[in-house]
């Protein structure tokens, strides 16, 4: 494609541009294959603001003509009195509203945003574009891998293994190329196990208790169906799992009748009669659609101007977004308990066992395992748990709160940990070594980036168009030492201790830093921090 | 009173106590006059805690014969069985349990409780007890006065005056000895504006705004009745408080069809064709046993156990709470809009003066007045404009949310200044000098205390009972500087700006410290806290 088609105007000169914690500035907007650019020149320096337009997530544009007698008047004079509106709303919650001169001008310029902010071919994106002289598309790209992942399970490796079922990603095309299984269970077992869940997504290890030896596992619904079949290798798998222990856990992020009713699709749940080891536990987790609409409530009600405390209060009860913290962190704590308090082992899954699967594994490894309360450790949990397990984000995140198309598989499953993770920040302070801004930072990459990590919905997909050596790394970026500084959290002390969070109704709050962002009193926290840090770093020498 | 006439039992051995953050003991119980003491000799050390009887405002008792079958077996048994639990619930929100051995115990004990924790005679109170060795009683009582207050004033003092028309008492038995007032009017025509205002409250000045000579004045409602009388002298005071400035604000804390039934029964306001140069401006501030019953509610939201997100959040909603604390924040503000941008100076009122207008007048000085922010200015400014200025704590803060006693002048109203504080530190955390522990020990001092700051209703009350020689005075131990440490802001930066609250409903937050203290993740907010102080005293020493 050629952006230039989709660029009838590039430039429009006296636009006035007003976005929070500003005043409204004139200045040229320019837009570009992937941007807009606002330039004010008339102070003593430029100020630009460059947007990505893959930021934004709608637009409400509005054209008047100033004279309001249009049809009485010479045509010569229309251009120069009418003029338009653009209202741009972003995925990142930002709103932003351009005054443009001239009617046409307007017109032009929201087209253009509406068609390349929505472009449905990921190789035209930004990241396959972004070029800048720092990075190299020879650095490293990725964290970690499942080689380096189990090389560092240690005494784990006695009876498991990596497994090369999937390395051309037939078996499992939302699967990385190699995970870790069972030693005793071989590849054509894998196989036959992959076939009867749903989308090939067998049980693999997700997490490793160093402490008690216990496991984590993961994958999505037995294709049991309404005729309850068996696959002798899937229970095979689950019982190496086990392992000599008298039983494991399965979360399922269904209710039980939601698991019931999964038979009549072809879907269905490990039966006490053919895993009489496992014992069943149902927490039902909302996903899709609900969550998507949860988050558009949540928005609207935080962007609610009418200074009435009940019905802020009430609109917040009403979107049900913190209903949902909580039950993704209970969960979540479920799980935790099931491994270090009970000492079992658990098998989590929903139907897909690509959302809400991999939001309560990635909590549960948060309470448990201190290493993934570091900055590394904690993106690396993301790429683990998230990029490379086939959170698909090219479905989820390609609308926001804002957008009127709604698609049907956007959901903000991967913003509803960033949250929990917000949650567990908040009532351990000095648990995690990252803090706010990185979360922020994450929420709005995965909508729009400069950056590779979080485009497409799985590896394959990302192995067929040479993602690796044709965009950048968000996560080696967000690591080098002059990027990091700024998301560590000065307050952090590592413990090996689970940290156990509280999901009492009471202790859980609105994220006030992502969904209020915009607002006034969030840039006075800002400031407290900056504080906090400069009293830790220059005097202390701390960083 | 003979204290001992109501302990029959002073002693009892082997009684399990259950408390908040401690796993349960077994020690002695002791009940004295005004405390219940509670020790624990099992470890190497004696663990104490030290109970203000004053502090308890509800128990609940149940007594059990733990076999069940009394009637059938030698009455010799019955007493090594039986036992009694009491439930202590206390004023600062925390809730304990008693587990006593004993039926009969049981019951002196709780009976023991209900007599002491209700002592209505003031002089019976342990503030005239207590005597520490640390403090004396020839220590100085209170932080200013008002002369000293007056002589602050500069500018002020060329148009204003000291009046000692109540030095005595007999004109406004709520006012202090001394009040300022604008210089042309004497004491004559206060003597009658103060026949005109309910309790004598005339107009008197609260808040003298340096920056443009503009002041907050405050009053109860003029008693205008029925048949819309006037006062000549109420009419001038006023006159001369704007002096040659176009127009003040009469801000009422009444909606006005409160105003308007206020004549009904004598009350009134000040009437625009009465009152020419002063407009005036209604906002509804709830009181008085809404404000109770709203405490009620919240402090029973917040122990609710479901684990129900919708239905905390709806609880919280119903109790009203955070809409009173935004109302007092967005009055304060418009009365502090009035004075600073508008340029104009206000009256604040409601019916008697003792309740909302000093929480207004309170908030728009922090609002306004940097020094008010620091440790030493809050606490003096409480003394003028709570203590001083005829709060009347002793009948506000008899009973607290837990009480079933329904007395007819409890109310929360400096609890909700407290919040309202806090709310203020919560969104510039860098404005003021004190911090969250310092409201935290207000909060709890103003219901029950060693000291006698928050005793009686007024300076008349306090003076007649000689509390200045008789007890200490807690503002001045808050300044010591072993004490005062403990309650300042690490991140305290002067600031000479106003600080305008956020009023925005999302701004608004539940103040957990308070609400939420004996819960888990209070504790480790603490914790935060305190690290943030050790890097910034033990570090950089700056404390």
């Amino acid at each position: 494609m050629e952006f230039a088609e989709h660029i009838k105007t590039a430039n429009v000169e006296d636009v006035v541009l007003k976005q929070p914690f500003h005043a409204p500035m004139k200045g040229t907007l320019c837009v570009t294959g992937h941007h807009l650019l606002f330039s004010d020149r008339s102070g003593d320096s430029t100020w630009q603001l460059l947007l990505l337009l893959r930021n934004i997530d709608a637009i409400e544009k509005s054209v008047e003509n100033l004279l309001g007698y249009s049809s009485h008047t010479s045509s010569n004079f229309r251009p120069a009195v009418s003029s338009g509106t653009i209202t741009v709303k972003c995925k990142d919650l930002c709103i932003l509203q351009l005054d443009i001169p001239g009617m046409e001008e307007c017109l032009n310029v929201a087209s253009s945003i509406e068609t390349l902010s929505s472009l449905d071919s990921v190789t035209e994106m930004y990241p396959f574009f972004y070029r800048p002289s720092a990075l190299s598309l020879d650095d490293p790209w990725g964290l970690s891998t499942p080689e380096k992942h189990y090389d560092q399970l240690g005494a784990l490796q006695v009876k498991w293994r990596l497994s090369k079922v999937n390395s051309d990603y037939s078996v499992c095309p939302s699967y990385p190329h190699s995970v870790i299984v069972p030693e005793c269970v071989d590849e054509q077992a894998l196989l036959k196990a992959a076939r009867f869940r749903q989308g090939g997504r067998f049980p693999v290890l997700s997490y490793y208790h160093q402490k008690n030896g216990m496991v984590i596992m993961r994958s999505s619904q037995p294709l049991t169906g309404a005729n309850r079949k068996r696959c002798k290798e899937d229970e095979l798998l689950l019982q190496a799992v086990i392992d000599g222990s008298d039983k494991g856990y399965v979360i399922d992020t269904r209710s039980t009748q939601q698991a019931h009713q999964a038979r009549m699709t072809g879907g269905g749940f490990e039966s006490k009669s053919c895993y009489n080891s496992w014992k069943r536990i149902h927490r039902h987790m909302e996903k899709g659609k609900v969550l998507q609409e949860s988050l558009i409530k949540l928005v609207e009600a935080c962007s609610d101007q009418s200074h009435n405390m009940d019905r802020w209060l009430s609109k917040l009860e009403n979107s049900k977004w913190l209903s949902h913290v909580h039950t993704a962190l209970s969960t979540a704590g479920l799980v935790a308990e099931c491994v270090e308090r009970d000492g079992h082992s658990v098998l989590v899954h929903g139907s897909e066992g690509t959302d809400t699967t991999l939001l309560v594994c990635t909590l549960a490894q948060l309470i448990l395992d201190p290493d993934t309360r570091t900055l590394h450790g904690f993106l690396s949990l993301l790429e683990r748990e998230w990029v490379q397990a086939g959170h698909p984000f090219q479905q989820r995140c390609a609308r926001s709160a804002y957008s009127h198309a709604r698609l049907r598989h956007e959901a903000p499953v991967f913003l509803l940990l960033l949250d929990c993770v917000w949650q567990l920040s908040r009532q351990f302070p000095l648990a995690l070594q990252f803090g706010e801004p990185l979360l922020l930072r994450l929420a709005k990459e995965a909508y729009a980036s400069d950056f590779g990590t979080f485009l497409c919905n799985n590896q394959q997909e990302r192995c067929g168009l040479d993602l690796k050596d044709r965009t950048h790394c968000l996560f080696q970026f967000l690591l080098r030492s002059s990027v990091r500084e700024q998301y560590i959290n000065p307050l952090y002390e590592s413990t090996d201790l689970a940290i156990w969070p509280s999901v009492q109704p009471q202790s859980l709050h609105l994220w006030t830093g992502l969904f209020l962002r915009w607002t006034d009193h969030t840039q006075i926290m800002e400031e407290a921090r900056e504080e906090i840090w400069s009293i830790v770093t220059e005097h202390c020498g701390r960083s």
